[in-house]
């Protein structure tokens, strides 16, 4: 719905850059049709922008020569992980060469004893988790999708275990980056606090390919918890639901996961999932610690529902049972989009102080209901965060438009309560508008400063968070 | 003993710049001599270099207007919060005006529901927890002594809690900074997290006043603990006090402070505090939670404790017996210069992979053997950092001189094992010389560009972190 500015009267690659890196790469240069649409497009609504060619990298030192050849040609770079973006990121709307790191998929080192882990930019959250299969340790940041780590850290990813573990900003320890010139720095390291300079580190994480392309990640890893319970618990309006959870952070309960979804999100569920939940506003809850802490984590949490007149508290200790719920939330996207086959998905992601999350909450149901859209709720809300789901039929202009015209507004009350937004999913193409509402025009001046001290020429990712 | 390069060149401030700085801000701007000495030097023993002049600022408006006048002028700032930071972060090297910000010391808000406050840049961590007395909150960032918050957000200072809590790059929400040509922005925001373009407030933390004035500051605050208790146990040797905390860290265990202090730091304790503990290895906990969690973990690390010959596993639930053991702790700084009166405190402060805590530290208890340096250890174990007090006879060449060799060989040290030479303190003047070192040159340019970028007179506290 966003279209993005195409540059209809760009020139393909420069003819000596394109020998320069099919001599280089052999068969892992492509300009095959099929290969730039796979890699033109997110799992948003944004029109497809292929790029001009991809090369699929296997190591830093590709990364960087690819990187210093297009900076010698002027010609954008746009790194890919596993393409599950959702505003946009990776679209190539100046043209230029896309960088496929999924190659670059090696766990370079786990380190038990120090709770970390250094792996390639490529390496999904599930091929980590998987690898860490018998250390006792797991990466608990969790957007999802099967995003690659490098993917998440250029967008500051968070998901459902924020509220306990934070989010890529606090997970990770430092990077490999190549430069927009092909010069490789590392970022951070692996003392656990250091004072060392600017935070080059926390700068990058976020900057959405604009600054630099990741290639290696160290980050944080946790331990698995003794015991993990899982509770879902059902109330009779939204208000209820999100004072239960205002209640249960300000008793500073250490809860692993707080979700909410809305009626109509359940009602998705029920018939995605085949599950039978009551169809009303719902907290999915997790709680992590020793047996003895989880007990009490989750009966707390029970009586502050109760005093919030939460129905149906139920418990799923099992493992089995934990997983069915889970995978049920994780579905609801899915889910969601069963609700109105045919329809693309528009993911708003404003995030608020949870003081007026409620009020937030409150005034977009209103204005849902109003605005004649068909939008589930589900949301981080441990973390103030929450998603609408706006069901939008693409070939429908009154569907686009009042879209649209809702997101607006719903940003526009999130920054009025002093919110963000984006909470986890990052501006790319599709927040631009937004940036300088939320953060001043002085703010973006300076993050324009930087981008030009360290991308003069505008070819890293261009045309994302800013026009610079 | 680092002498600062100083300017002697340097002229007095342009007659203009003076006469409108005494015009607007009266007694509040001050050449007397007192007030430059008290404001060109800190705790460090770093040779003092007193301001040209002094300003007592009360707002962001006037900050932005001294920053304004001093950069059409060409004269450098610095900002001044309490002046207890320890590598010489505040000495005016490069003479200019030097801006005292303790007058700006409002608390502005405080938002119990949401857990965060702000306050202007002068407050000190002693003051806000005293504000929030009655709110069930603190602030938990505790470097020892009573800094500014603006201060500990430039030098991203942590301290006794951090390895619970963090450090000040995860407990600054957002803030307000005045940059180098007197425009203000203000950084992040209210929500508990975004992923809105640029994170300028991590690359404005710990960027030691080089970038711009931190004048405001929204912080994230924490539920006091329901249950709070502190433990001490002495060890046989360092290594298994070492080993204890690995243990304790890598089991998950949700402590909130655990401190190593060596045989000699508990000399000078039980001399200076009037205790009695066991002059041997030992370390300091402290527990927060329910009582049954508090309980839990203290079961726990006993132990663990005990498994490596811990010994005298002494509780302190009473609130009277926590704060006479943590008061000593406290102390040990001063405790540590009263065993050799006259001396100054030269202290260190790398930081390491908690793999490498028991290498590090014994390779170094071998060194200060070898040296014949009077050196206590205390240290934040339980994120890898710890401090030698080298407690220095300024007025003997061998004294310094063995100092500043061993110093290196500490940092060569901790970088060869992927730590950091700064866990806390940062660069300041003092180690500029380890920077590149440690990032290395290519990643040192970065932090170069972007100074240049947002400073390019080089007006802001210049001659800190590096030469641009």
């Amino acid at each position: 719905m966003h279209v993005p500015r195409l540059d209809t009267a760009r020139a393909p690659l420069p003819q000596a850059l394109a020998e320069a890196l099919a001599a280089r790469f052999g068969n892992r240069y492509s300009t095959a049709e099929a290969d730039r649409l796979h890699h033109g497009k997110d799992e948003s609504s944004h029109t497809p922008a292929p790029p001009d060619a991809v090369i699929f990298a296997e190591s830093t030192e590709e990364v960087s020569s690819i990187v210093a050849l297009c900076h010698s040609h002027r010609v954008p770079v746009i790194a890919f992980g596993a393409g599950t973006s959702l505003e946009g990121h990776l679209l190539a709307i100046h043209g230029g060469v896309c960088i496929d790191l999924s190659g670059m998929n090696r766990v370079l080192a786990i380190r038990p004893e120090d709770l970390d882990a250094t792996v390639q930019a490529g390496v999904t959250r599930k091929q980590l988790n998987a690898a860490l299969h018998d250390t006792g340790l797991f990466f608990p940041i969790d957007p999802g999708a099967d995003a690659s780590l490098g993917g998440m850290a250029a967008t500051r990813a968070s998901g459902t275990n924020a509220v306990r573990y934070g989010t890529m900003r606090e997970n990770v320890l430092g990077m490999m980056v190549v430069l927009a010139d092909g010069r490789i720095i590392k970022t951070g390291g692996r003392a656990r606090k250091s004072a060392a300079g600017y935070d080059l580190t926390r700068l990058l994480v976020g900057s959405e390919g604009t600054l630099g392309i990741v290639t290696e990640l160290t980050i944080r890893l946790h331990p698995i918890p003794e015991a993990i319970s899982s509770a879902v618990c059902a109330f009779p309006d939204i208000a209820e639901a999100v004072n239960t959870v205002i209640q249960v952070i300000q008793l500073g309960v250490p809860i692993a996961r707080i979700e909410l979804l809305d009626a109509l999100a359940l009602k998705a569920i029920n018939r995605y999932s085949k599950t039978s939940l009551r169809e009303a506003p719902t907290l999915f809850f997790e709680f992590h610690g020793s047996p003895a802490s989880v007990e009490e984590q989750a009966r707390t949490v029970e009586e502050i529902a109760a005093s919030h007149s939460g129905m149906d508290f139920d418990w799923a200790i099992r493992p089995e049972d934990r997983s069915r719920l889970w995978q049920a939330r994780h579905d609801a996207y899915y889910a969601c989009l069963g609700l109105k086959p045919g329809a693309h998905a528009v993911t708003t992601d404003v995030c608020v102080p949870i003081s007026r999350l409620a009020d937030c909450i409150n005034e977009t149901v209103a204005d849902i209901a109003e605005s004649q859209l068909l939008a589930p709720l589900v949301g981080h809300v441990g973390d103030g965060n929450f998603h609408l789901v706006l069901l939008v039929d693409p070939d429908s202009p009154v569907d686009v438009t009042c879209a649209e015209a809702f997101s607006k507004r719903l940003v526009e009350r999130a920054l009025r309560m002093e919110g963000t937004c984006t909470g986890e999913h990052g501006i790319g193409i599709g927040k631009q508008k937004y940036l300088a509402l939320e953060h001043g025009s002085a703010a973006i001046d300076v993050m324009r400063a930087i981008k030009r001290a360290l991308d003069p020429d505008n070819l890293m990712n261009p045309g994302k968070i800013f026009m610079p």
